[in-house]
């Protein structure tokens, strides 16, 4: 992270199916101040960009505006970072390949890198969190899906074409779960927020004893419902977490064999399951683990603050974007 | 790679489990002299070094001795870059932790690195091989078992503790067949030589079918048996090849989400097998990836010289050796 006196600040900005948030941040962290729009209000890509940069300059004068700015980091989902596009996304109202850092270069005059969100994760947690001093760890973000940023030697894995670190789309099942990839067996089909809620209803329906998991309309159920649950002591909720972990842990083992990180980074809501996740990770990963990498991956949770999280990721990106 | 003309060559070491091969290297590839030693025949590791050195400084001699040699590479089964070492490696006379690069250097002079063997394939193969110019891809080494040397940004993956890219021991077969290393269902249980082997004996006991390899008594089946039964229209040997290249293909669409590389380079005996292997290979892969990588990565065989490949291999990294 380079800090340039003449510009000591970033842009964050997150793009979800929802919403798109977005931030001006300083060296250390803080979220000065943030806005956002609804992302699946604008049809057009070009509307949308520009009612972001109507809301972003105004935000951006407090501080200076935006010759003060050093760059603007976003993470987005299949964000394409040696390119700065997002292509083909499947939740964007946007279809094909959208050229949306030049974009944004062009409206504001702030050099811009793209990458996906768990990416930017990984680089916000390697700036201001849990990672800082790592130089090989895994992040994987645990939310409606489960994405993955990989950091081998200090830097973020991209592959040969932007995309690498789809982890949430190894399987873990042959002909298992419909993943909505189109492919069956991911794990994202299992470990996501989604997937504790399939687990749920299909337990449900296997299982006959009671559970408090049963007064809930088993098509309205959320993975929260199931930690509020375990948090109460139902065994039926428990065994979920138990299953979901399991599934997680032993597929760890094969991501460690792939690059050895010092640590797996857990981030997003799933990730706040507390022990009723993290025990059965651990015992699974200890169960499934080659004898040479036995007990030297820590399994850690993320230190991102959580309403800044995404903002901050994508923000870190900032401080690394080229000069053009 | 760093051409001194002081010291125009390099020495490569292969250490296998049955012989140690060592040979004198020029910039070009061309392995110039080489000789061997009986591994097994050294139950001390100090009287293995010096066999070694007494049959290698000899062979230095026509090209200007030890002074005009840049570096050593030696690629030996779990090796540790770091630290020069191999640790507990199962297949090896001495036990534990053997610093076995410092050895050498004491012994020589030379300047030593050394990592496992197949990360030194991998990079001979960027050296002198296939993955010329290729800044992103996976070397998977098909013999008695399954390695791996991963390279990413053009640069060989370690991991925080030297021992990264064991893809021989990501699991394919949840509780499937019991590996060496003592857990069940390793890609190495089915995709090696002796996994082949396996698959031809299960086979063979679970059909009827007349097939050539009913004249070979089970426990003597080789994979070059089912090979040369392949070539002959064998319709069981060529379903073996099937097996094994489908649990391969299918494997490879998960470590390409992993890093995207832009090319997976076989290499090994069994890489051999032409299209018998590679349909299968291909097909399950093309059947398995995930959209955005679909038809971005390309399946290589390793081109490195095959009497010289070991020995080429690890003389690759005699080039990059830290001076000290």
């Amino acid at each position: 992270m380079t800090i340039n006196m003449e510009r000591p600040y970033v842009v964050g900005m997150d793009i979800g199916g929802t919403n798109t948030v977005f931030g001006v941040v300083d060296s250390r962290g803080n979220v000065l101040a943030s806005d956002s729009v609804k992302t699946q209000n604008f049809e057009k890509v070009e509307d949308y960009v520009d009612a972001i940069c109507k809301k972003l300059v105004p935000l951006l004068e407090p501080f200076g505006g935006v010759d003060k700015i050093k760059g603007m980091g976003v993470g987005a989902p299949n964000g394409n970072y040696y390119k700065g596009t997002i292509e083909f996304a499947p939740n964007l109202p946007w279809k094909g390949i959208i050229p949306l850092a030049e974009m944004f270069e062009e409206k504001l005059g702030i050099p811009t890198a793209l990458t996906n969100d768990a990416n930017a994760a990984a680089i916000g947690e390697m700036t201001y969190g849990a990672a800082r001093g790592l130089k090989d760890f895994i992040m994987i973000t645990l939310g409606t899906g489960v994405g993955s940023g990989i950091v081998i030697n200090g830097q973020l894995v991209y592959g040969h074409d932007g995309f690498a670190g789809e982890l949430g789309h190894v399987i873990v099942e042959r002909d298992g779960r419909t993943c909505g990839c189109g492919r069956k067996g991911c794990l994202e089909a299992y470990c996501s927020a989604t997937g504790v809620a399939r687990t749920a209803r299909e337990l449900l329906i296997a299982r006959s004893e009671p559970s408090l998991l049963r007064n809930i309309p088993a098509e309205e159920i959320q993975s929260k419902d199931v930690y509020d649950a375990a948090v109460k002591g139902d065994k039926l909720a428990q065994e979920i977490f138990d299953y979901t972990g399991t599934i997680l842990g032993r597929t760890m083992a094969d991501f460690i064999a792939f690059s050895s990180p010092e640590a797996i980074i857990l981030f997003g809501g799933l990730a706040k399951s507390g022990d009723y996740l993290m025990n059965p990770i651990k015992k699974a990963l200890n169960e499934n683990i080659l004898k040479i990498y036995a007990g030297k991956t820590k399994i850690l949770l993320s230190q991102l603050k959580d309403a800044d999280a995404a903002v901050l990721g994508a923000s870190a990106l900032g401080w690394e974007v080229r000069d053009n």
